[in-house]
Parts: structure tokens; C-alpha cells; sequence
């Protein structure tokens, strides 16, 4: 199991109470220490992110799965940018999921996820994921109970496979407090480069905050595995969000500890 | 047609001879003037990029095609590397085109190629392309001559199709010579970090550099277009490719005169 000490991880087979964890911390002592903290890590991910690529045609490459779950405004799309900014795009794709599409409907909700996995030695973001299926599906009563019962097994059984067959999942939790979500929506309507992430939509979800941590919880607790466990983090502070989780995506590529492949093949054996 | 006064555009409808094409350039004083170049180009990419993100869900978002075709170590992926090292992946996306698998060879060649276009609000970064249905293939006779004669005006009206219905295509040939081929491969096994990169097949390619000059001029007489022209960029420089290449990219984006949009939501029509 990844990072089995982080103070952020839930767990695997233990007790777990969303509103026993924190969507604020104090780790950082200023704004400028989190954003040096982010920067420094971008580096370093930049780096492992190279060998990765460089070992994408080897035979037990790792394909690596990074899924980001949070309400809107959790900070999703500014953790990419944060964590990846200094990364070129050769082997890191971001896959956002939408509400499914009628030929998506027509198939199992697993359908869509299996066909945008990573390969060998990608890194793929997930913005939102097959968890939908167990959050908003839930919260508003799109499938039955007994459906969305079933799907917190089926998602485990398919993480291990992925895993089993060479992935390693990253899955994080971004937890605002409803506070912070009142304050950037307001932020959305009242920056004009903002306004086009509001969706009254939004606020519908918003209505429902206290059904959405229910969710979540049970999210937590009925799929964070030793194999692909969850990490919940606290983020009401953007750069301290961002921080956390780069630094927990560094370790774990760190620990893969990749070097670039040597096919064999020198100078002298070459007539160039 | 962007850029008519670009010194690299193949002029649509005019002669084109290859070797009166430059490989190397003095437009830059110095190395470092070149590199000060691309980091500047790359701030104002990753802006514009931005904004293009924050049009996805526009009618008339543009979809942004950049094809990228030349020889075994002409620099695809570096130029991709410099050209967004400051653009977050939230919307750029790299598709490099191998040997094409048996269910695609089953298919037509442009089959492949159009299930990975560039959705809208998105930048898709082809290393290389369908232009290796007419380069290696046509070089290496995988297809018979009508066949491969057919696939020029094929292409162009493949790519018309995917203008008209609102693609902006930046097409560039990466063109080194063969001399600094050599260096690059020799260059490739000496150093450990970059050995992974060498393939003794490209050595197979080389050996038919005269027959695949000749399939590049063809390429680039026949198929740049008023709609989706092709740039033919001196590449010896490492850094003066990826400065002008990544300038044109800008000046392409630029163009599209996109800004944020504007839903017309505001502060005081909801209760947040």
C-alpha cells in the first residue's frame, strides 16, 4: 500500500467519518512556502514523469491512474495544472467524465472508464470518474439501491485488476467545507475569466451538500483498498490542496523507482 | 491561409523544391537568444491555451490540429516538450501514430486518424501522422503506386472537412539534414539517458534518406493547401526549430481573437 503513514489516507478496513477529517491545515506557514512546496515538487514529478516515458515500451512498464473526486469548486482542474505544470503533455492526459452519453448509457457504467485506462507509461487524470456512479447517481436516485449497492464491489474488483495487471491508482478526495464552496462560486460570477465555470446547475448539488457527504463517506469506506486506497485531503486552501497532492503522486512515482532502460545497444556496434 | 508571409510556408499552389528548403537559420543571435525566445512564446501559448480551454463549451469553439512530421530524430518530441512546457494538459493532448495495428489496417488509413481529432476547446499534437501513408509507405511500397497517388487528394479533402467544420491545421515538416541525422543517432548511444530512444530500424530508414526526400517534397507539393498549408522548418538547431515552430503555433492561436466567455450570469441573480 502506498504512503501507509500519510495522516491523509483512509485507511483501508478501518473506521472512517468524513467529518472526523479536516478540509483545512495549517502544514504550510505561509502562501509562499506551499507555492515553493508546489513548485519544487512539479520538478521533480517533471523528472520521474521523463523516465517514465523513456520506459513505455518495456515489458513491466507502469501505466499510472490518478483520480480526483471532490464537489464543484474542490479544485480539480487547478490541482492538474498545479501538479503537472511543469511536465510536458508526451505522456500525461487529463480524461474528464461528463454525464454519460446515450451509447455510453447503453453499456455498463464501466464501459466508458476501461476504454480511457493508461497505458504503459502514461499518466492519465481522471477529473471525476466511474465514482460518479456511486455519488451523484446515488444522491439523486438516477439507478436503484440495490444498484449502486453492488457497484462499490464491482469498482474494487476492477481496480484490482487494473492494478494486478500493472497500474498503479492514486485516488484522492479534495474536501471543502460548504463555506468554501459559497465563497467560489461567488468568485466564479464576480471575476469576468471566471464566469464561464458557473452553471446555475451547480447549485442544485449545492442544495444536496449534506446527501453528497453522505455519499462520499460511503465512498470512502466501501472502496479505499489496499490496493488503490483513498486519500482525502483537506483543501479548503488551494496551494495547500495542490501541495499535498503532488507531493503524494512524487513519493508514489518515486517509489516506482524507474531508471532509463538500457536496450543494449553502444556506439561501436554502429555504423553511423 | 495563416501566416502568408511566413519565410517557412510552402506557398499553396506554388513549385516547391525541397532543397532550396534551409535546414539551418541564423535568426537568432545566440543559443540563448533562441531559448529566451521559446520561454517567452511558451507563456503566451499557455494562455492562449487557457482561454481556448475555457471555450470548449462554446458553438463555435475551435479544435486545434498540429501535425508534426520528419525524420527519426528531428525533434517531434522535443518540439512538443518546448512548446508547452508552460501549458498544463487540461486541454492539450499528444497522439503519436505507429505501425498501424491489424484491426486498422482493416480499416481504411484515414480511419484511425479521425477517431483522435481534436474535439473543441482542445489541442491535439499528431507526432507523426496519415502522412506516413504517403512517406514509409510509399518509400517502403506497403501500398501500390495508384494506391498511395490517391491518398494526396484524399488527405485534402479529409482535412478541408475537418476546417470547414471548424479545425484550425498547423502542419510542419521538421527538416534536417542528413549529416545531422548522424550526430543525432550517434549521439543517442552514447549518452544512457537517451540510449531507450535508439532503434536499429531507424538505421533501415536512413539508408533511404534520397527516397524519402523525395516522398517529403511530394507531400508537401501536393498537400499544402490553402485550408491546412505546410511549414517546412529548418531543424539542425535544436532550440531555433522549437522558437519558430512555437512562434507560429502563437501567432495561429492568437489569431482565433478567442476570449473569455461571457454565460451573462451575475452576483445579484443568486442567492450563493
Amino acid at each position: 500500500m502506498p504512503h501507509p503513514d500519510s495522516p491523509y489516507l483512509a485507511i483501508p478496513g478501518q473506521p472512517f467519518t468524513l467529518s472526523d477529517r479536516a478540509t483545512t491545515t495549517d502544514i504550510f506557514e505561509s502562501r509562499s512556502a506551499a507555492k515553493a512546496a508546489i513548485r519544487q515538487t512539479g520538478e521533480a514529478i517533471a523528472e520521474l514523469a521523463q523516465v517514465l516515458y523513456a520506459n513505455a515500451g518495456e515489458r513491466n512498464a507502469p501505466k499510472v491512474l490518478i483520480v480526483l473526486q471532490g464537489m464543484d469548486t474542490s479544485g480539480k482542474d487547478s490541482t492538474t495544472k498545479a501538479m503537472f505544470r511543469q511536465t510536458p503533455p508526451l505522456n500525461v492526459r487529463v480524461q474528464p467524465f461528463k454525464a454519460p452519453t446515450k451509447p455510453e448509457l447503453a453499456r455498463d457504467y464501466l464501459w466508458r472508464v476501461h476504454d480511457v485506462v493508461p497505458k504503459k507509461g502514461e499518466i492519465v487524470i481522471f477529473n471525476r470518474s466511474h465514482y460518479e456512479d456511486v455519488l451523484v447517481v446515488k444522491v439523486r436516485e438516477f439507478a436503484d439501491a440495490e444498484t449502486v449497492e453492488n457497484r462499490y464491489g464491482q469498482i474494487n474488483d476492477f481496480e484490482r485488476l487494473l492494478v494486478e495487471e500493472g497500474s498503479l491508482i492514486l485516488k484522492f478526495m479534495l474536501n471543502i467545507s460548504r463555506e468554501t464552496q459559497a465563497e467560489r462560486l461567488r468568485a466564479r460570477l464576480e471575476r469576468p475569466d471566471k464566469r464561464w465555470k458557473f452553471n446555475p446547475g451547480d447549485l442544485d448539488d449545492r442544495a444536496l451538500w449534506p446527501d453528497f457527504m453522505d455519499a462520499y463517506e460511503t465512498m470512502v469506506r466501501r472502496t479505499s483498498t489496499p490496493h488503490a486506497p483513498w486519500y482525502v485531503i483537506p483543501s479548503d486552501d488551494k496551494k495547500t490542496r495542490s501541495a499535498i497532492i503532488a507531493d503524494i503522486v512524487r513519493q508514489a512515482l518515486d517509489a516506482l523507482d524507474l531508471h532509463y532502460p538500457d536496450p543494449g545497444y553502444r556506439p561501436g556496434n554502429y555504423d553511423i
